[in-house]
This record gives C-alpha cells, sequence and structure tokens, in this order.
C-alpha cells in the first residue's frame, strides 16, 4: 500500500517549506518525492493550503476520566476526590471503561493526536480500545503502594506487559505506572523497579504536582521527591514523569543526568490551581519536554493543540519574559518531544524510515488570514478544529475533518450509556 | 419579522434550563412562549442540542491589527514596535483598514461575537465595514497626546461621533479614545475629558499594562495611573480601562467608587509578557470585568472562547486557588458584564425587552461528552468552532456554521491583497 501525501506545506527539521510530497509505504514514511507520478500510488491526499505535522502526542492522561468531565468542578481538590471522584471510580468496570476511553481516543484523533501515554484501571480495556481504534499508545497501569490491592496491581501490570507490550501491529507499548511518591513508599517503588526492570519496560508517573505534596515528602524522607525516586533507582527505568511543577534547579540537575522526561499539563495544573512548572528552565538545561492534557475531568477536554497554545502563553507571564518558549519550542513539544517522551525512536519526525504518524492541518481558517508567519499561526492562531486528516501507521483515521473508521454516533452514545449506568449506581 | 428559536437550553438568569423557546420581532426579544406554532413565525431556527447564550462582547481590540497576525512574534515589546509595528501602521491606509476589519469582524462572527470595542485609526473605514457586516461596535478614534496628530485624532474622534453615534440601526456607539496615560499628558487628557463630556460620550483606554508602566508613571507624578486617571476626570466620563494588570487595592476602590469597567485580555497578557491581573480581586469587589482580545498581533487571533476559558484557567493557578473565578463566572464575563463594560443597557442578557444579540452553542461534538454540567463543559470544554449560530439585532449572520451575508473568499482575498500592499511599501 503507498500512500502520497501531494503539494502540502512539510515541518522538518523545525521549519516548514511550502509545497512538498510524502510518500508513505504500509506503515513507514518512505521519501519525498519532487515529482512524484499520481498513478505510482494507491492513495493520494490532497495537501494543497495543508500544513503536515508529525502526528501530535498527548504524553499524560488517564483517559477513561472523560466519564468524569464536567462531572463535578470549581471544588477543593481534596473535596472532589473524596466526595466525587473516588466513589465514582470504585464503581468502575470494564463496560465502562472501554467506552469512555472509545469517546477519549475519538476526541483525540479528531485533534490530532496520534499517540498517547496513559495510566489508569482495566487496562486490557483501555487496550483492546487502542487496537480497535488505529491509535498509537504506551500504556500502564496504576499503581498505589497505599491501598490494599497493591501486590495485586503491580501483578497486573506485569501480566499486561506480558500480554499487550509490541501489539496491535506495535502500536502499543507497555509501561509501569507506579503513581507518585505520596502514595507509593519506597518499598514498594523498589518492587516496581525491580519488576520494570525485569521487563526492560518504562515508567510512567506523578511527580512534584502540588507544592503540598513536595512538602510532606521532604518533611518525611528530608529529600525531594526528585532526590527520593533517584535514590529509589525509578530514573534508572527510563522514566515520564506527569507534571514537575514543583521543582528546583538541584532537582532539574538530577533530572537532566537521568533523562527523565516531562509530561507538562499546563490546562491541568491551571484549572487545578497546581501551579506553573518551570518550563522555561527545563528547556534551557535540556530536559525533553511533552505536552499532556492529564484527565477529562481536570481539563476539561483532551484537545493537545489548546495545550500547546498554553504552554506558548502562560510561561511568558509567568517569568515576565516574552521570548520564552516561542512558537517552534512549543510545537517541537507536541511533535518531536512527545514522542521522545514515551520512548519512541521512530516517531515524531517526518523523515523517512519514520513510523507514518502524520496530521494535516488545514490553513483555510479566517483565522489563518492574512498569510504571515505559518509557525507563529499554528502556535498561537490555530485550533483544533483546524485538524484536516490524521494519519496513524500508515493508516488514515480521520480525512477532511470527518472519521473513516470510527462510528462516533455509537461512541457517543456509548459513552452516555455507561455515565448513565455508573452515576446511578453511586 | 418574527423568529422562533425553537426547542433550545436557554442561558438566562446566570442558569441553563433545556428545551425552551425563544420569539425575536424584528431586532428585539420579545418572549419566551411554551407552546409557539411554527405557522405564527417568518422563520424558525431548530435549536435542538444547542445551548443559546447572549452574544459573546469582546471588550477590547484594534480590529485592523489582523494585518499584523503572526507578521512578527518573540520579539521584546520595544524591538516589535520600533522595528516592526509602528514603521508598518504608518503605511496603513483606508483601503487595508477596511479589508483587515472585515476579515476580523468576519472571524469574531465565527466565534459568536456579536459586538466588540475598538480603538483605532481610519475609524470612518471601521465604521463602514461595522455597517456592512451586521455586527455591532463601540468604536474610538486612538488618541495619544505625545505625537504632532494629537489635536488632529481628537477632532478627528469628535468628529466621527458626530457623523457615527448610533448609526447602523444603533448597531454603532463611538467612543473616544486616549490611549494611556503614558502616551495622554495630564493636559490631554482634560481636553478628551472635556470633549467627551461635551458630547455626552464614554471613554475607552489602555490603563497599568505593564508594571514599567506603573513605575513610571509614579515616578512622575508621584500616584498611580488610576489615581492620576481619577484626578483628571476620565472616570467620570464612564470609562472602559483595558488590561489593569498592575492595580492595587486602592486603585481597585477607586475603580469601583467610579464604576470603572475592566477589559481583561488573558490571552495578550500572557503573550506579552504583561503579567496576569488581580481579576478575583476584581470580582470580589464588585467591578465589572469583560473578557478582550487585544489586537491580533498580539494574541494571535480573535477567538473570545479561548479568552474565557483563559479567564477560568489562570487565575486558579496564579493564586493557587481553585475556587476563584468559577465557570460561570467565566461564562458571565463574556456576556453580561461584557455588554455593561461597552455601556449598553438592553445587551447582554436573553430577556424580553433586550436587543436579538443571541449566539448558539452547538453540543454534538465530541468535547461535550457524556452530558454532564452544560456550564462546565461551556467554560472548559468548549470551543468556538462550537459555534453554530450567531444573530445580531435580530438579523442571523452565521447558520449551521455558515455565514448567511458575507462572502468570506473575498474577505480572505482582500485580507491577503491589502497585506501584500502594505509590506511591500515597506
Amino acid at each position: 500500500m503507498k500512500t502520497l501525501i501531494k503539494d502540502v506545506a512539510l515541518y522538518k527539521d523545525h521549519v516548514i517549506t511550502e509545497h512538498q510530497n510524502i510518500e508513505v509505504t504500509d506503515s513507514v514514511i518512505t521519501g519525498f518525492p519532487t515529482s512524484p507520478q499520481a498513478g505510482d500510488y494507491d492513495e493520494v491526499l490532497e495537501g494543497r493550503s495543508m500544513l503536515a505535522l508529525p502526528g501530535f502526542v498527548n504524553t499524560h492522561t488517564h483517559i477513561a476520566m472523560t466519564v468524569f468531565r464536567s462531572y463535578a468542578d470549581d471544588m477543593q481538590l481534596m473535596d472532589w476526590l473524596e466526595k466525587k471522584i473516588w466513589p465514582a471510580e470504585d464503581k468502575l468496570d470494564s463496560d465502562v471503561v472501554y467506552a469512555q476511553t472509545m469517546l477519549g481516543i475519538a476526541e483525540m484523533i479528531r485533534c490530532g493526536t496520534t499517540s498517547f501515554a496513559d495510566m489508569y484501571f482495566f487496562m486490557d480495556d483501555v487496550a483492546r480500545a487502542v487496537e480497535a481504534s488505529g491509535i498509537r499508545a504506551a500504556l500502564s497501569r496504576g499503581l498505589t503502594g497505599v491501598t490494599p490491592n497493591a501486590q495485586q496491581a503491580l501483578q497486573e501490570n506485569k501480566e499486561f506487559y506480558k500480554t499487550w507490550h509490541g501489539k496491535a501491529d506495535g502500536r502499543i507499548t507497555v509501561m509501569f505506572g507506579p503513581h507518585a511518591p505520596y502514595t507509593c513508599p519506597p518499598d514498594y517503588i523498589r518492587q516496581v523497579v525491580e519488576a520494570a526492570g525485569e521487563l526492560g519496560a518504562e515508567v510512567h508517573t506523578h511527580l512534584c504536582e502540588t507544592k503540598g505534596e513536595v512538602d510532606s515528602i521532604v518533611k518525611q524522607y528530608g529529600k525531594s521527591p526528585i532526590a527520593l525516586m533517584d535514590e529509589l533507582g525509578l530514573f534508572d527505568c527510563g522514566c515520564l514523569a506527569a507534571h514537575c511543577v514543583w521543582v528546583d534547579d538541584a532537582d532539574m540537575d538530577i533530572m537532566v543526568k537521568k533523562g527523565v522526561r516531562v509530561a507538562h499539563n499546563p490546562g491541568s495544573n491551571l484549572k487545578l490551581a497546581s501551579g506553573i512548572a518551570p518550563v522555561q528552565d527545563m528547556l534551557k538545561k535540556g530536559i525533553v519536554v511533552g505536552l499532556g492534557t492529564d484527565g477529562a475531568s481536570s481539563n476539561n477536554n483532551l484537545d493537545i493543540m489548546e495545550e500547546m497554545h498554553l504552554a506558548a502563553f502562560i510561561h511568558k507571564a509567568h517569568t515576565l519574559d516574552p521570548l520564552v518558549v516561542p512558537a517552534e519550542s512549543a510545537v517541537n513539544m507536541m511533535t518531536e518531544a512527545g514522542a521522545a517522551c514515551l520512548g519512541y525512536t521512530d516517531i515524531g519526525k517526518l523523515e523517512t524510515g519514520y513510523k507514518a504518524d502524520i496530521t494535516l492541518v488545514d490553513r483555510e481558517g479566517l483565522h489563518w488570514y492574512p498569510k504571515n508567519d505559518s509557525m507563529s499561526l499554528l502556535a498561537y492562531s490555530a485550533n483544533s478544529f483546524d485538524v484536516d486528516t490524521v494519519m496513524v501507521n500508515g493508516k488514515v483515521l480521520l480525512k477532511g475533518k470527518e472519521f473513516t473508521t470510527l462510528d462516533i454516533e455509537k461512541i457517543k452514545a456509548e459513552a452516555e450509556r455507561t455515565k448513565e449506568k455508573l452515576f446511578s449506581a453511586l
């Protein structure tokens, strides 16, 4: 199967060049022909007026939490968790998680996302939804050491790795998901590190999301969460750390040394009043920073272009420096750096030999006029409804802003049915 | 002409009620019939799945600056102004301003905006575009006292008032536009106050946008810009003040006392690294705060729903309090408070006797599922591409996401032609 994306503006090597062509053979980018013949291809996608980018990467979410989108907002964190989220999560089942995951995946594809990192429960159902939908994902079972099912959860993550890692034409990778230092005591982290090490798996965790959490770890252990996790060997697994809002210079130096990749979730950090991560310092030190939406309950959408826009905006005001996180940095976080966060080595760039995860953005909206700088327009003016075409692993999932494979009305109905079921059980 | 909006979710008295009907007679809302007969109406708009809101208000922009959208970004403010914006603004003409204003108006209508406050040059051309497009606006001629044309500009603002105030079926109101304390010395402000007072006009200005500006005024006059403007009588005209990022308690007390209305521009304040306005304190004190996009050169779009989303987000993180600016406050800023900012007394609510400025938001996007709380979904998950129908003064300008009166391809072509003309003259 050979596909040509014809006469498109190409984002490559961090610059945009007009009137290029992209050749895809099966699941891989195989070249950028200068004079392609339409007859040589099984499918030709017209790229005129479009901008081709590496598929967007959502580096941190809890996908099935779509069920809690706008279910309870404008509350204090502990009230929200204790009165609303935890009692409802207790009633989750396989049926609810599958339906809500399909909803979340569809929303992400609509927004140009081609891969995501997830941490939640009922992960077999999440993996089934990833397999069925055609998206790519790095999945982990959320693990907490302080709950009665700590050992069972760890066992599930191991089994989940063995069953799903590398499956769905290689679209699924499995990580271990130790939730956070405040829910995973040192001995449990050591067990996770050992289990991940035995399988060669990487880890996905939350670190330094709130000030209170950092203060409490420092009080308990006499060191920062970053220093504690480093000491316990978590970073030696290869680590994707969500949030990192409250990290200092010494923490960041450890992160650089150990290659910790950061999932920056500006929307969630703003809405939950967690704070604003020192992203400009991380970038300066060379830390890999991607973008995440977090769960829909704390965002409340899964729109990664909105996160890019926020990342390009908020650090300027927070540091009172208009030069931090320029347009190209924000675009890079959503694409190449995001893919690196998930541990991919052949995804995140439009280059020969890379997997064909490609997002085409339509530049005909009024907010793309007049035609000045496309990189700036993408970072500061565009929105996710400009996404026209999404290809994952060489397969077109969205074209002309319409889904080509998913039954959206059914997905919405199932999301509604399972939500009703869940909430009526409360 | 009688129009029925049928079976719609109605935002009224700050709550949303499903399955309501809205009756519009000519330019005015004339009731909410419980059992309307389709035969009694000239036009019936199907409202099923939609949410009806008072038309959105953009309380601060420089509309023709669309020509500078993504023309020069990621620069220091003074570099940007001196090297890029001012030399280009010097070449603006009537043709460029009209075409770029039409582009900006079309973009705003597409985003659900039914009225806006503008401050710029070539205001006759802006007024012509408002008249032709069907949108509503409060227009002011930008006035600076430190430039050679200070007196001429003031004279133009007076003439502009006499020519256009109350025109275009009452859709145009005219204000005076003293730019800012640092560009308008006290004597010039006194002249503006006198001129506005003679005509009974209100004023639209910039106040306390950057810390540097406040420090410089305090150094020069021994008082804050707010105290200085109060002393000069500017607030006695009725004042819409853009930004107010760097105001303290004493300033806010003056603003309350004098009924100063604030145009909060979160996107511009973030991107230009101006800072984050103490909106939560303003709201607590009872100051009327609306939302503005500012010009497209510092935003870079004219999407007021994005500003609502930012307003609901950034103050939570800035104050580390998740309860500030809840969903309903953000929606109110975009609607009722926005209309009050522009000095309207019969716009900004869906109530009998109010002008029929109505925006219908489609709730069928994936990010509106599952169907939990609509107010929260609107503030935290929706985006401007959900806007389906826009009515201004009883006339439908957008329906099914398509423009009903404007020739969009021509508007885009004209924006492109005039941009090329402007930049080729540099």
